[in-house]
């Protein structure tokens, strides 16, 4: 019987370099690479192939990028000229046992492959990766933070917004640093949790209230919070870095008319430590082949 | 108007002095006290009165001990003799608006409130309380560890079962004084977050690996999760103690059999820091009274 | 060539059974025990002998208790009736390169040894040594602090007077477990390492100004600095822990008559840990012996 | 009497704005500045002046730039096209309770100093200036570990060379990023506080055992430590990063031949957190004043 899993990548950027170096060192795995020909460097026993040369039906896994595919169905070749289009009759000729994986989906992704009868893998919005992502996210935010001030973070007092999986690390690794962190949240639960860790609290209604105070605001909430009224009390130094999605927390154009620097950094994982970054989906994606296969 | 809030507190022990005290403090709180007779010491302005002196109908919120009732209505009243028990007529006697406080409740005490129509706040029920508690109860564990132990927690290895509000509190305090934390549970982000925090981490699965290297095991998991597998393989030296309510999740039975110190240690909040576990409920019960009358 | 260590160990209490353990397992060593006849378990390729049948010439070092002698050159026997006197001319018959260690000396044992041309080693004097029982003193503190508190160390405000070896891990550790820490000392250079390392601090002159608002003073300075001043205006439920040596830092009969619980804890690490304290000087007897033979 | 202290600051870069403004906040304190005149940005109540117009004889202090003066008297005037040289003959005009600030001296300034009667302060000769540097040097090596891999702090293996006023604080906080920190020294009681701290240690000269397994090594240590022997084992992807003042304690030309990047990172508080950087001397040069005036 073969139990070797057959797994191709079909695109990706930098982090999938490592995610694919971890993948290989998985007992009785083997890749194909589709979209990295123009990738310099190989790795020893990994087949590089065109969409058409591969073997569909073959197939255990397949993983798209980080992405997933556009509303067309295209998808993101960094290391390639190559367009790559996934139609959904192409999701059909899968095997029915294939996972997909993929970091985030659309309409378009999670529709292709529930009509094609498979099972789709989001990465992205999974607990554990987006805490093992918050790690390079951390610190992807002090290196901004370092870089756009000229005082330490050590002594001076951040607000951070949020206290999800990426604000829990974001406070602690501050607060780590010699920061006096104040966590705004709207759980009352979240201000318990702040407290036991040493932090200070409050809830997210009043911020206001201490805008005016403050160094260093990091936001992690995906909602408008950091309106004008939290803004125009802000000292000329505070620095504001929004981790959260587009649109992100902060009403930039305010802060842009007030003086007061506002950084919108997304992506920091893939930024900061793309290594890593690959590592962690290697990791997950080995642990789920593991369970569902 | 009267915006006084007239509070009756009904029995209870050592926290609820503090509680009491705090209360006090409230501006425009006007409390009675009924099962306190035997006090030496009382609080300035607060009224000690029995159970028939009480004027029901002007009450807005009545604080009953931790553990509720009894299923006949009885209440612990630590500092009387008096013996007081609450029938269902006796709830149905309260005005509607008034907030009933209890630290855990059974049946009888949640349908005697239930058909009163009257709101039951059983607090030890709360996210937030339970992570206030947990911070006396590290405390505890601690003291525990210390007492019961001939080795530092200092670069001992401890095992940590479970990672939810009393365990993270652990884990991260044990790490905090040196000790090498793994930390066991059954979530895949339970095991990210350990790493977030610096923590080895494995699947409970998978813990009788992990207890033969062990020289602390503390259990939080209200479940049978250390059998005669896990403690079979224990050094002698290893010490057990478990946190989980009644009936834990220890096989306390082939511990002694084997000769493996175990020891089920509850209610450390109150015994080793009345004061506070006190002042955490009157924080919390001013908060609900701001909130809701 | 023989390269075998001849050891012997001439009395000591239960933190040596640890280290006898410890030594045991360098290669090469040859331990006889002396004043261990009262102990139930033996260690296995290790002698019991008296003090007549121990041959002086063929030692490489021996180790006398913590306390080293009494000014008769009387030994501590925990584990033995045997009374044990070490005269200056027993002294000269050890061989001139045999290594002497005992906790600390005094007079006698300084001028003993050093009429015989040998080599003393007083471990307790060794920065070294300091710092890793550092480890062990302050487990015991903590377990003091809360065994005498009805509060938690975590949020409460603790004062730690002297930053030196005993004083930084003190320090360090009740700011890990939540405490706001106060650092009391005459160096500007103490200020700055406790600001670095999160804490607060002040010149110990000033000490007056804050223990009006203290929760847990802990003292590691050996001179008197905590005088009826810095007492008087204490809350009633402050507690002080006084880890210096004879006579220590506070005026505990001034602390006595104004009702401030003040406890002067010594010999911590073999009452909390004898375990972890003889495996200290285990290790750094091994090191010695390695470098020094 | 008149009780201002009159002090005149000469030359000096951005990190001597911060400091002019804290001292500037002194009460009776004035400021005459000399070599700012592009400035654009004023103090209010600060003179700026040009060398000539100085009054000698009513000054309390004069304040150099951080290198002093050159061996010729020349000082760094950043913010001044203004050439000035200080003579053996000038500073025998000041007073003789005049106070002379530096960062750092040599023969020149020391003798000129010295001379003419007067008291030299080089602060960055100071423990605690060095120990409260250390926190913005710790950042910006943060930052450069940061930007110059594509792996996390968090998780990676730190190799810290030295435990003195910088290596403490870079060793802790790279800790409480979740590094797994080792560090190397020559002093044995070095290795205890790092075992205390929760940290590896090993002794300098084994270094060459722990090269090979390490992601970043950072050298505090101003002696040739890295040699070809500890380089050549080096993983590819190892980052060096060396604090230590020229020539520091790096082999470069080796570890370039090697293709590791090694980078010798220097003067780090004033370029990433000058505003820090002259607080620190602000607030350090207030206490001599209030001190020795
Ligand atoms: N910049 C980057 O490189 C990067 C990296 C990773 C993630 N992210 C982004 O960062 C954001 C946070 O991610 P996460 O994984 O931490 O998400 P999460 O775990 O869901 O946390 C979100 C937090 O926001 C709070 N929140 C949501 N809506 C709120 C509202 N209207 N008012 C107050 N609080 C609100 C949540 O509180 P409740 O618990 O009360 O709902 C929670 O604490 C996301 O937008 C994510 O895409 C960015
Ligand atoms: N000794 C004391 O003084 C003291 C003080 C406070 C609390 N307690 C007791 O301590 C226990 C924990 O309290 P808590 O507030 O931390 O509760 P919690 O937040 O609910 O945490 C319980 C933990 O146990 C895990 N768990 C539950 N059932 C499990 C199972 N079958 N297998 C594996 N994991 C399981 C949960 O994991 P999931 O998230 O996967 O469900 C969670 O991590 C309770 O029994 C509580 O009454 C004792
Ligand atoms: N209770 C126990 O179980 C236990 C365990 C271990 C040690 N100890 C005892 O604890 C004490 C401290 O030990 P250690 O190893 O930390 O000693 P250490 O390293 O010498 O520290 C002593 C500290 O006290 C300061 N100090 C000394 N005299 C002072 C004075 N007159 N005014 C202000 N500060 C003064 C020193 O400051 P400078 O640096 O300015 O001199 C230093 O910070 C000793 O008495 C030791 O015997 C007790
Ligand atoms: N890059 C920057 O921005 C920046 C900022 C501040 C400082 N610095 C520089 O960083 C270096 C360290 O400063 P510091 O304040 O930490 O100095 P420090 O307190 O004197 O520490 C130096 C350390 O190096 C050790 N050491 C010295 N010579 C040694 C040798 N031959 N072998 C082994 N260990 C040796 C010392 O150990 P012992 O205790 O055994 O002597 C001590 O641990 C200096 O060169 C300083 O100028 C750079």
């Amino acid at each position: 019987m073969d139990t070797t899993k057959h797994i191709a990548v079909l695109g990706g950027d930098a982090r999938y370099l490592e995610m694919i170096k971890h993948l290989t060192k998985s007992p009785n795995t083997d890749i194909k690479l589709v979209g990295f020909d123009q990738l310099s460097e190989g790795f020893s026993g990994v087949k590089q192939l065109n969409m058409d040369e591969l073997e569909l039906d073959s197939l255990d896994a397949i993983i798209l990028p980080i992405p997933g595919t556009s509303e067309e169905g295209l998808i993101e070749t960094v290391f390639s000229a190559e367009k790559i289009q996934l139609t959904k009759e192409w999701f059909k000729k899968l095997p029915s046992h294939c996972l997909v994986f993929s970091g985030i989906t659309n309409d378009y992704l999670t529709n292709s492959v529930g009509e094609a009868g498979l099972k789709l893998f989001p990465l992205m919005d999974r607990n554990d990766v987006a805490i093992y992502n918050s790690i390079p996210t951390v610190e992807g935010t002090i290196m901004i933070a370092i870089q756009n001030t000229n005082f330490t973070i050590h002594s001076s007092k951040v607000i951070v917004l949020g206290l999800g999986r990426v604000g829990m690390s974001v406070a602690s690794k501050f607060a780590g640093l010699g920061a006096e962190v104040f966590v705004g949240s709207r759980k009352k639960e979240d201000m318990a949790r702040s407290m036991e860790m040493g932090l200070d609290s409050f809830n997210i209604n009043e911020l206001a209230a201490y805008t005016s105070n403050c160094d260093i605001l990091i936001n992690t909430i995906p909602a408008l919070v950091v309106k004008d009224e939290e803004i125009k009390t802000m000292q000329s130094h505070t620095l504001i870095i929004d981790l959260a999605s587009k649109p992100g927390g902060i009403d930039f154009d305010f802060a842009k008319k007030r003086g007061i620097k506002a950084l919108h950094s997304l992506g920091l994982p893939g930024i900061v430590a793309p290594k890593t970054a690959g590592e962690i989906l290697g990791i997950v994606i080995e642990q789920i082949l593991i369970e569902e296969l």
